[in-house]
């Protein structure tokens, strides 16, 4: 019979849930509470752990694991986000008492969150919604974790979760950025970075694969190289590794042999959705997900392959000298650049739609480490937020802009002959696009708000005079 | 005073509003009640109106409205989207009897549409959410009208909503499409293609004029040429009297002097996220959105052009002989046809998504006249869904397939050289990466799943064993 009460307790033992609790129990050195409705994970992730089970602290139900933490309590959830996180806190609501605070940790819809934070509201309950990245590693050993809610909760939460956060040149890779909603919309933008991360790499690699002709391995060794630069990033990195493990069953590179259907768990989707609703364009994130969408429609590819035949394209177009690489390097390096600057401009976006004020070069510090997308870029974006400067997108940043202004030059010449060769570069060409349009003084919508004028006499406005117009056309 | 009870009424008089009522004064000869919150609006819109008076009929009241309207009423709702609907129906709910009708013909998410559809089932009332395309002309002289909800409510409006609607060789271009939200989603999706439609028109006319440097009028005269052939179509028509608009004060191309921020109103955006939500990658359409979201940022994108200058690039690369001419006028009508099959593959995915059966050539059919894209292309399509042809998705439909084999080849060349050029074609290159992207048999994705199963032990599938695997990877 335990008689130390918990430090804090664990909710839903999945791969996720498990892992927090082992780095709870590890890292930080403290008591947790344990409990999973098929009671047998629970045990079983004591059993499995005898170094930490001293600290592990099973309870076979609801009632008693609250009863094992001590109060105020600390409870952290981690179940799959929607109906599931509500029945859970309509159970544990009963039981819990005043300034109880209750973290969701999964991948919650900032607007789910921003509901229950509102319930919570004059209960004397907290509730804390808190991204956690890093996957089943991170969890275990050190996510980035980016915390929304009130900042009274936060200052409790604190010394709980700082030992159990990567560190980056040994500062915790934690912080509190806002009010409600705000931990879980940061993860939601997080993950749509994540998504245009991993899919401009693997335009890359279709272009290396299809386009320069080389094999799974040699195209692991040129991440491997990119991975010492500019592109250094545990998303390149784990190409390279993912790219040079071989099959012991077959001996062919094991991607090779992987069924090209991404699957997705909706974060990436809700990203693109609020950047939608806020009237952002980020169409890099956009296309990763499109991208992933398509790919899971694989027998339509299938029938459309065989509708399309190869269409006498020439896709070994893409050398592979040196300077050929160089070019995919650096084009890629750019195309990041631009995605990561579409993902900061929706932060932007929210914060001030949802009054948060958000942090951003605080952001990119508890990115550092821990999180997917933690690479040396992040290291620059803290930096061009130092000191509180302003900055209306990365991209007129000057560091940003010097790199832009070489690295465009590649990224025009790869999306220029991936679009000749064949091999599809959606994230890629978005970038660019997006890139183009932006640094363009005069666009081509006011052919738009003339056939908006036109059609539904939306009216427009002249370069030439204030005010706004709507023009008697003639008939079409 | 008035004796004879009118036909329906009008609630809402808006320019949309006030002209479906004159709409159905004139072309159906119907007695139409008036109803407007300020009341000048209706007596002014009879007054306007001699020929016209004496079949409309306003009221100062929202109960003399009602009075007004022959049993069982019909009520046409044209009101701004949102709360103004939700607050109008309730000030009329307790007003009304046993089988009238109430059609919200305005822009409404279909979200809202489904579930004011559900208020109303049991009341005895019918709730019809009803799209109407055309614009202010369109509205006067003939819309396409989409129509949602009861079928059975559906039998009663068809002899009201024939007369009024657009006519293609005679035969109406009004159609019931579903229940509940089923008129609003493909008013929806309409105009997400339009947003498409009007996107890579405004590229093409960006690559004329910063590309090959003709000046508007000569653009004008490119556009109406192609108005002649395959492109034939209502916006491209439109396009080519907008490019030629000269400005009486000024002597110069009215199109040169509009500030290119454009607009949008809401449903583009709707478009967009209902594709994301159903998993769908409409990418065309999600470029255009994109497109006006960053067109409207003018500030930003000239202290962008500050930061950047000329890069150097060359735009000039585009020709004005017929060939270059004729390249871009296949690009362009390549690329249509790419982002009308993404939005017939929206409208498939909703049709079983929410069980509406949606009759897809029929929307095409109804589609052809009256409504902002109607064009050429859309008597294709509805022949590609004849005798009830089951099609995945119409690039795989022979006739449209013979069509993209060919035109890939300039759509193409035209993405490369706008790359190297540095104009932005968001949704052209977007339409030819889905067009790569889904004749690929082997895509790119297979490297995203090694990755997402490194770091989240998210597994994948193998292409020589059935399965689902998670890999031991090794460390990266």
């Amino acid at each position: 019979m335990q008689t130390k009460k918990a430090d804090l307790g664990v909710l839903g033992l999945g791969v996720m849930g498990a892992m927090l609790a082992l780095n709870f129990a590890d890292n930080g050195g403290f008591d947790v509470g344990l409990y999973n409705r098929t009671h047998e994970k629970a045990t079983r992730l004591k059993a499995e752990n005898p170094d930490l089970a001293e600290r592990l602290h099973p309870s076979e139900t609801l009632q008693d694991f609250v009863a094992s933490l001590a109060t105020p309590r600390v409870i952290v959830l981690m179940l799959s986000a929607g109906s599931a996180v509500d029945e859970q806190l309509a159970q544990l609501q009963p039981l819990l008492e005043d300034g109880d605070i209750i973290i969701d940790a999964g991948n919650a819809d900032f607007n789910d969150t921003r509901r229950r934070n509102a319930l919570y509201d004059g209960t004397g309950l907290h509730f804390v919604g808190m991204g956690v990245s890093g996957g089943e590693s991170g969890a275990r050993h050190g996510p980035s974790i980016m915390v929304g809610g009130s900042a009274e909760a936060f200052k409790r939460l604190k010394p709980l979760l700082e030992p159990i956060a990567a560190k980056y040149d040994g500062s915790p890779c934690i912080d509190w950025l806002g009010t409600d909603g705000a931990g879980h919309f940061v993860k939601t933008i997080h993950n749509g970075i994540e998504y245009a991360d991993m899919q401009m790499i693997a335009e890359i690699y279709a272009i290396l694969r299809d386009g320069s002709g080389l094999p799974a391995g040699q195209i692991g060794d040129v991440f491997a190289d990119w991975n010492t630069r500019g592109l250094s990033s545990y998303l390149v990195e784990i190409t390279a590794t993912v790219l040079k493990e071989v099959d012991t069953e077959t001996g062919k590179p094991l991607v090779d042999l992987i069924v090209d259907e991404a699957g997705q768990k909706g974060t990436g989707r809700w990203s693109v959705i609020e950047a939608q609703k806020l009237g952002i364009g980020a169409t890099a994130l956009e296309a990763a997900v499109a991208a992933r969408c398509i790919s899971s429609a694989r027998h339509l590819r299938l029938a459309a392959a065989e509708v399309y035949g190869d269409l006498g394209i020439d896709a070994a177009i893409f050398g592979t000298a040196p300077a050929d690489i160089a070019e995919l390097e650096s084009a890629l390096e750019t195309a990041k650049i631009v995605a990561y600057a579409q993902g900061y401009t929706v932060l932007a976006a929210a914060s001030e739609e949802f009054g948060w004020n958000l942090p951003m070069g605080e952001i990119a510090r508890i990115w550092r480490a821990g999180c997917i997308i933690r690479s040396v870029l992040l290291q620059d974006i803290m930096q061009a937020y130092e000191g509180g400067a302003s900055v209306q997108n990365l991209l007129l940043v000057p560091a940003f802009a010097e790199r832009v202004k070489l690295g465009q030059v590649a990224l025009r010449k790869v999306v220029a002959k991936a679009a000749a060769a064949g091999v599809p570069v959606p994230a890629l060409s978005s970038a660019l696009a997006y890139f183009d349009d932006l640094r363009r003084g005069r666009g081509a919508a006011n052919l738009i708000q003339g056939q908006r004028d036109f059609f539904g006499a939306h009216t427009f406005r002249r370069l030439d005079r204030e005010g706004v117009f709507h023009h008697i056309w003639p008939e079409a």
